[in-house]
């Protein structure tokens, strides 16, 4: 399969290196970095991106910021970047792709855990994600000619250690794990599915 | 208790009479209508709202507006302007209502059945229902001096004729009955709870 990965921190990193090492041909996109440049909340610059790269089977999309601020101190423009990046964002990369995504291809966005747990500033992440799954969930039933899509939730990241600290109590998961739940979700007929890399009871 | 209600439409209208037939003192806001005047797009708007009313103890949000457009065909503006609007302009009611709203106050927001079942047009709806509920969960871990918050999600309205002919096989659900869970939250000790106004199994 040829799969374009968005994003290339440290999940987009493990989902690149996941997929290349299965034997799939990975294009990696990012705003600065990576085969292709590309900005998540520049819709012409996503229409440019897959114009450019001509077809693909699947979309694994690993970019995407949210400030982590208290309620009371997230100001209008971490409330408006938040949107735009991780949740529009990723809205906008799902509806550049359609026109140019082969039959049967797949979609795979990603979440989070803020919002199915408690932690003391996740209105933001949990508003994103809360964003981001009702949109997979209804686009699932919208897709035309076979096309897939579902979401990842990934725990607080092993290796993100600056984040760990806002984490207290939550066993964090290792980005190879969160890679094989793409390349699960990729190779298998899941459809709007949201799948969850940490406990929710 | 002193109640604010947002939006004049069909919801609006019902919880505010419920509201005044109940013997709370009821303060009706829209763009153009109401007793007051504001814009939830615009967040300077929403906060002179609240310095000029002054000290209250319930907002009821029935305002925003998505568009039912299916996900081939919708607009970036139609997109940008549903989560503006019936997203983040419910959160931006909550945060400039915090510095005034009582001790013990309560906010009352409105999704709907779109992303909990389906029909052939739902991602706006389902993006924009899945942000405001995730708010909702989150913020209620948040907010201060005992304020609560919760969530209507109303099925499609017996009263709105012409949003009907979308919803095939759907129960629609009277607005009077609505109101009374939208008084039902403001009146007990409710707090990040979704209220589903429609069958969900």
């Amino acid at each position: 399969m040829k799969i374009i990965v968005t994003g290339t921190g440290t999940i987009g990193a493990a989902v690149a290196a996941a997929a290349a090492q299965a034997g799939h041909d990975v294009v990696t996109v990012s705003r600065s970095a990576g085969d292709e440049q590309a900005d998540l909340t520049d819709r012409a610059s996503l229409d440019a991106l897959f114009a450019r790269i001509g077809p693909f089977d699947a979309v694994a999309s690993c970019a995407g910021e949210v400030f982590p601020a208290p309620l009371a101190e997230a100001t209008d423009e971490q409330w408006q970047q938040s949107i735009q990046s991780k949740g529009l964002g990723q809205i906008n990369l799902v509806r550049s792709a359609l026109p140019h995504i082969n039959d049967g291809g797949s979609f795979t966005l990603v979440s989070g855990i803020l919002g199915d747990e408690v932690t003391p500033a996740m209105s933001l992440g949990a508003t994103v994600n809360g964003m981001v799954e009702g949109f997979v969930r209804s686009a699932a039933t919208e897709l035309p000619r076979g096309l897939r899509i579902n979401c990842i939730s990934p725990s607080v990241l092993a290796e993100s250690t600056e984040y760990l600290p806002y984490f207290p109590g939550f066993a964090p998961v290792p980005a190879a794990e969160v890679a094989l739940a793409y390349l699960r979700v990729i190779s298998n007929p899941y459809t709007g599915r949201i799948v969850r890399l940490h406990r929710t009871d």
